[in-house]
């Protein structure tokens, strides 16, 4: 598939290879000698760097490539074989990561989403369906929450919503895993009262997201509780997610975590979507959801999307129930200025 | 457990043994010396007599122990690693089989049931999401279809809607797959218009329930196109659902199968049940649903839920969304007489 | 597959039906009304027979069908997956089961067997292996030793072996699971001096056969410790063994377990397979093991196979490295003393 | 794990990053847009580079990250459930990939190796084991046989060999699959017959290793027969295998296919190599497999263990079982002259 030149091309948010500290510290670190599989120098300091990131000394932190990789090898490093995984029928483990939950071997128990979220009142009531006369020997039993921030819709947990969420999984008995493929630009937003301790402090494992936050490749994954997950090292390999040359990932989290990368790289991607969603409301557009970070969602008829598809790229993410499409538009910390005004400049004819 | 000695009970279709014709036919066997593993000519038997029943001569016909277990062997041979099966989101896979597809590998399409029920359309709108834009790749694919007749709520497809779910999985290229658990009770209601000719004709694979149906335990699988299904024995092997003596179930569906007991062995519980419909309508009882089985479905408050539980045994099926419960009553061949009677005169109270 | 009906049949010790106890035991409840799936009367009754005769007062008993599903519920409630089971090459579980550890996920740490067991050494040894540099990372680690009792082989573990493999398996914090399928028949044999206590002693799972041993089917597995393996139930439904009429289990180890019938049912094997032993070794056969339970082995050529096969009905086994047949001859409590005599003079002519 | 900045250090063969020109080229890439999921242009151009590097024009081309990810992902995309994998037993997949492929639910049918390698007549007397009575049903087929170029010991099949052991998998309707995750170092090495187009022609499919031959990361699966595997890239999404940004594998592998590179990378390792081997020879060391390629392996005693490890670094592959330490010495495409030089002198001393 190519580009058409012409267009700016908003399709998704890793387009482009690695921020350009990032590329450096690869090139820099090119004919090192390392050992192999994360063991090396590079991960250590990167690690220690995150740690320091997230107030949580005593973390397990571990690298691994991509993000459906990822929450596979996480999601069946923690359940058991008669135990589920609750998520918003909306979240990227259900719907695109081509059912490697269910191929791992566990039921995910979806709940209906709204604007993305789910929340502390449909742990609650999953868990007491599983209390029932009879459930618990023929049904499975919830024990781990994923959700995503931002979530697949570019929206956000409030801090008092994963507080509540943390507060009845841990009441529950239940793990809380955070997707964070996008962290970076939930920290970068103004809109979000979220920090990396808040994340270390409330749940029980969570990622953050390199591939679409400025590295080549790599997801950072954090277990507050030291030695929580066993063996986690060999559940990496038998998923295919132990990179021999582990050290790269090393090198980039310590570029991305170095004077604070991370928490800023974010910010141009945020602006720009603030602008793109002003400017697609002027013109008219329905912007379906409020998502304060580097998506926007527009709901488009036949003749909108035609329009619409003139003037940008972006991509179709469902097909809504009355028929309209919605479509997607992503920026990331490499989204050129020039397009984002050639995108604005479009909209205003 | 132990049940009351008072109350008549309803709580399911499993309660009792064999029917008098099995159990006599085991009894006369039980020092016969056969070849084990359903290599036997007893199984040999019972399976000419069910290609008979079925009027279809070249069918491969198997004998496992259980329904969930029968689910999972069907269900794993046929779907391919990236295949997933479309499914009533009250099918009894989806919902009391303890999560056994998912821990086989495979995601189910859950789909918007009513009154047990999916139909062609619900399976087109499948197949068509599967084809947009990046679906292929990263969304698993639709490539069987499971049904149950009667469904878990005593409803039945009729001929005509059996009729489109196969056209409709014959022009996706989808298999077709008819859980029977109860099948007797769909064979001797009135209102049944399916046969097991037209079983044969319309699906890729269906069993024949035993276990809820006449005899100890025990079900037969039907695949009308002999060879469709590869090494099939070998997959019953590796479910654990290769019985050693498979000449028990030979020899109890040979028994089901000699001059059609199985075709009318369900008629008593069909009358039961239409019986029982009537008296809980006629003490003001709501009757969710019309099944014309051998189970009845009643929604009861707290307060209603306490009166009828004086009267009768059944069993909860779940909570409704408003907070009401579901009670099942079901019979079966075996139901007492005395038992139906007994409970028409406590609700004419 | 039909046998010749003049020849005397040891194809195998699941022939023919069950003891005259336990199917008068089922005829005498077959009417009764029984909750399902194991928690009704009848299987309470059974469990408390069990614990009594293995003097393990707070076991947890449960009841499944057949031998390979029990094996592999038991290995997949007890492995995380990240780790194997150490069994023997020869082991049932490795060769005959159709591969259904694996396909639950999980390696089987071969290890060479002498006369179908394994030792303590050979336990220590796989252990040490994993120690070695970055092992733990990249190889399964052993977590459960499967035994037999008796083997495969007809052989048996003493005492003492048993409780070295016990005793290393402490150690080094595996888990010990002894699979007794033909367990009648060990604790039947002279040379036999491990109990039931014993058993329960010694491992932290061990099942009672009942297929082989005078049940319909049916194998008891028991757990020592209460509450060691969580959530059983629901995984024997995920492995599609959770008898729906559970009390046909119940009922026949009650048979079983009244009045002692299960720790003397295999006498007439054993002395059967004495006097076939004898019958072949002074007709010349070479007798390849000593296994004083109810199989016997005999290494045939391809000359000696059409002799013997003209005087008995035996299953090849396995063919030997150097070309030659095992054969393996079977007995049972159900072995025709007719059949025993007909034999030895078949072979004394 | 830190490495002692004075001894050469030949512990691995993955320990620097990535050649000069694979470098370069991702750097001058590095802000291009592209389409994810290996739909970009430098993708096309990679496949079509090795399509014809291989002349095999229709050949399917996917790029995977690793090594053990893409045994697993090919090895599940081509075993139906009752089949197995034909391995040798010092294969990679048997010993060092933490048992990802049983976890993939499949058994590996390993067979003792003779310097890492399997012959044809190996295959064909697996292939008659399961023709046995009964086998078919009991056991799991042989559907694939697992080979590696060079083997983990460096050692290399003949073309005559891979043209026997092709020629048994056609015969047996089983499929060859070749890891060719160090392939450059067979095919630099004077002592290789066998060609890329060699491996199109004989085998079903074979990967070209990217991560030990001068890339990053990756490896190039090639399957000659276009469509004989269908949705690999969804095998590859739920295997945690498809890279969000695809490209860096197309550009990485566009440079080591540019101009033949890739066909003379592993030249300086191979000479390296030589010259460690004969070194190593001239001191008394016990050099135990004549491997013409990248490794090189000692038999060590304690006290020769501690006599080399004070000249050089390299890893223990494994314990003898006369309980020497097998040691592994490797070069690569990066290994610096000054390295091999040093310690050819240190051994001279």
């Amino acid at each position: 598939m190519t580009f058409s030149a012409t267009l700016p091309n908003f399709s998704s948010d890793y387009q482009e290879g690695a921020h350009a500290r990032v590329l450096d510290a690869l090139v820099a670190t090119n004919m090192e000698q390392s050992a192999g599989y994360g063991t090396d120098e590079h991960c250590e300091r990167a690690r220690n760097l995150i740690r320091e990131a997230c107030q949580a000394p005593d973390a397990d932190v571990y690298f691994l490539v991509g993000g459906t990789q990822t929450n596979a090898t996480v999601i069946d490093a923690i359940l058991l074989p008669w135990q589920g995984v609750i998520a918003p029928n909306t979240g990227h483990i259900n719907m695109h990561e081509a059912g490697i939950v269910e191929r791992g071997g566990h039921k995910i128990l979806d709940t209906p989403a709204v604007e993305g979220k789910i929340n502390a009142a449909d742990v609650e009531r999953i868990c007491s369906a599983w209390e029932g006369d009879g459930a618990r020997d023929h049904m499975i039993a919830p024990a781990l929450v994923y959700i995503s921030q931002p979530t697949e819709y570019g929206t956000l947990y409030s801090l008092q919503e994963l507080e509540e969420l943390s507060a009845v999984c841990r009441k529950r008995d239940l793990k809380l895993f955070v997707d964070g493929a996008r962290l970076a630009y939930a920290l970068a937003s103004p809109a979000n009262d979220v920090t990396l301790a808040d994340l270390a402090r409330l749940t029980d494992v969570f990622y953050i997201g390199g591939t679409k936050c400025g590295s080549l490749f790599g997801e950072a994954v954090v277990i507050p509780e030291r030695g929580s997950i066993r063996q986690f090292v060999t559940q990496m390999k038998q998923h295919g997610a132990l990179l021999a040359k582990g050290r790269l990932l090393g090198v980039q989290f310590e570029a991305l975590f170095e004077d604070g990368l991370y928490l800023t790289i974010g910010e141009p991607a945020v602006q720009a979507t603030a602008r793109i969603r002003e400017a697609l409301k002027r013109a008219g557009y329905v912007v379906t959801m409020d998502s304060p970070t580097n998506l926007t969602f527009v709901a488009l008829d036949q003749a909108g999307h035609e329009r619409l598809s003139d003037k940008v790229r972006y991509s179709i993410w469902e097909t809504l129930p009355d028929g309209r499409y919605l479509a997607r538009i992503g920026t990331s910390w490499a989204t050129p200025e020039e397009d984002v005004m050639a995108f604005e400049q479009a909209l205003a004819r």
